[in-house]
């Protein structure tokens, strides 16, 4: 457990423990900022992001700790032809961890192959993005904390994960959230609705994984007859570039973009969730809609990137 | 006053605390040192920049805080189509203080409709710049205070903004930080001389402020008539690019450049100043003069810039 | 001594003093943290670079002072025009020290000419790039006194770096590291093979500095009478694009090819060098060889450059 690579190397357990540590963090940040003085995070990343670089330096710098790094491989000798190998085993002499985004799937796995210090996978093309589960799992647990507490009913620690039903919508062919999340909460007895476009369904791979993990899972491609039934709505993008044909774009779209008129489908508990950035799939008029929380959700970064962190240059949890 | 976002928020008083203090801290910035220890100023440049960002970043170090963010945004979301408001709220949950520059006018209003925590307007389109208008105000201060103090007259403390002739030359259009600096500088009696050619004047929205407030200014193409009377020679930059007709350009170009020649129309005790950065409107071979304080002027915005985030952030002058 | 702009500007004894500090650093960098507390320094990058820029950056955290900069000057008034000197004559307002890479042979003199505060040159063109030259140094001087402590030869401090026998190898001509290198290594009575194309050899300048401080070379077309001989091969890149001819780089470039066969054309305690990125010139299945020490020689970037911005910053050694 060197580096952090797929949501997979964590057992139930270690999800729980990092999540009740990522509560701890959350609830006195300023009681951890010197936890990592005299350390150095590299921020290497070769495709554009706002919320994991950001929060990533921002969890860097509320434990004390600074940051190199960069945000254009352009500006690097990427440029030059410099293998990713090379640049992570230079970055190695510099910085006691680096976390690292990539558009190539198995590019922090290649990094973790040659380095010293541990890496972080910050997403790997269509593969992994395991700090945003993990994140996620934290944001679920917080929100149904509040929601049992509100109506006083008691409950086991781990419930607030357990037996969830949970709609992923949108691109989940090439969709590296819903990769990840839907196997951090396999964990937890989950039922799963895939709700996609034909061409952009979960990955065979991923959907056999589930298979062997006795999971419930369906196939759908409008949420019409599941919507009133979910705990959690996880929308994701689609991008109108992954269709071939356009027609096909304009007949299907509708089914995946929340609104006014669609949110009223959701049950009142229902959260509405969503990795973020996003572009049309949910109308800003929803923000103010007590069940969407993805500006929440993005803020749990820091706190989850800070426990990450910690765990992974300390070794412990 | 959570936000700065125009240099019309400001009272009289208000522009006088602020150059007080910052006089304060440039005396020894040393003693400010930890003021925003535990602080992160996020500074989102979607314009390229060098005075703005890097003094606010020197600004946010020399406090104590520290600095996430980027200079350029193709590297960040908005290349995925994030809208501004996803990018500040996101960010919200990153940061303390916003600094922003923008491409368009009134983003960084749009910015603060949105936002907890504090932003500052590093200039939005051709609209403001108000943080160059106070560091430009606090230079005016503090070389007309030397001027005085070498002239030992007696004077109140006001009286070195007060009744200035100003020149402002170049393209008064676009030209954000003329927009900005005329309004700050109405408080305290001023006549100002807008020199532009014809088609890059002053907007009619500014004129009507500036008549509103009686202030007294004239329209000219040329500063042959003034150049003798004025106390501040205010330069900007004309852009080539703004010109349709490229004849045009070459017929007018020569009224506004600043050289050995054009220099000696001025006073012995008129200040040169340009927000910078020039292309050829100011000769490199005018630096040596002592007139020429537009560096001076660059390396204030530290101190003031320091004096802003400390206003801002902890809600105190 | 303010600025750090060439190679030739430190006598013997200021490299030994050099590399006896940086060995120092290295021992025990802890002991570092705060000695430049309070200190800004600026990276301006104005050409790709990850090696340079990093490890200054982690050079500078490590010594407990700040960085502000870009690795794109693109992002900076560059764009509109602005002037090198202006930058620099800025940034003076806004750091300590200036830490710059330029693509134009002369730009850190340009540079130095103008600024209040220390330059240090990370590379100019084909100009010279004298950190590099100074952290090959103190590899070379630290990889051989491990040799020698095996070997249990007894020996004065200044033998790990006289007398040595080494090859430049790759495109000499545009090369700045074997510029700075073969200058920094002149006192201390080398022999040279410089080894590259026709087309790309080693500017006549540079010749006729080694033929005035007495230094035996030769230049050659390929490394095979001379490889069994060599205690250092220091490779460089080679450019395809450098080529007026593809044929000609097709016939060449196997000569400059570092790879399992060409590997044992050399000694057993040759060290294996290049300033790095790399692109084909040296083949990945020669890292694990003991004599491949150029990961080794980046990674001592950052302990030289802590001393060489101490040496600047407080001037003295």
């Amino acid at each position: 457990m060197r580096h952090l690579l797929s949501i997979n190397q964590f057992t139930k357990n270690d999800i729980l423990n990092l999540v009740s540590q990522t509560a701890a963090i959350k609830a006195s940040f300023e009681n951890y900022s010197d936890k990592l003085a005299g350390k150095i995070v590299a921020t290497l990343f070769f495709e554009p992001s706002t919320r994991t670089r950001l929060s990533f330096e921002s969890a860097t710098l509320r434990l004390g700790a600074r940051v190199i790094g960069f945000a254009d491989a352009m500006t690097t000798s990427t440029k030059k032809g410099e293998s990713l190998e090379d640049t992570i085993k230079i970055v190695n002499g510099f910085a006691d961890l680096i976390v690292m985004r990539h558009f190539e799937t198995g590019a922090a796995e290649r990094a973790a192959a040659v380095s010293q210090i541990p890496i972080i996978n910050g997403g790997d093309g269509s593969g992994e993005h395991p700090t945003q589960a993990l994140l996620d799992m934290f944001t679920i647990y917080e929100e149904n904390s509040k929601l049992k507490v509100q109506s006083s009913k008691p409950q086991l620690k781990t419930q607030n994960l357990e037996n969830l039903r949970i709609a992923f919508v949108g691109d989940l062919k090439y969709g590296r959230t819903a990769h990840s999340l839907s196997q951090g909460l396999a964990h937890f007895n989950p039922t799963y609705y895939f709700i996609s476009p034909l061409t952009l369904r979960l990955p065979d791979e991923i959907k056999q994984k589930l298979t062997a993990q006795n999971i419930k899972y369906q196939e759908l491609e409008t949420w019409n007859k599941i919507a009133g039934d979910v705990d959690i709505l996880y929308m994701t993008r689609v991008q109108k570039e992954r269709f071939a044909d356009l027609k096909e774009y304009e007949r299907v779209k509708d089914n995946f973009i929340l609104n006014k008129q669609t949110e009223s489908l959701f049950r009142q508990n229902c959260l509405f969730m969503h990795p973020l950035p996003r572009v049309c799939e949910i109308d800003p008029s929803v923000d103010n809609d007590p069940r969407a929380i993805y500006f929440k959700q993005a803020h749990n970064g820091v706190w989850m990137r800070m426990a990450l962190m910690m765990k992974f240059l300390k070794h412990e949890t």
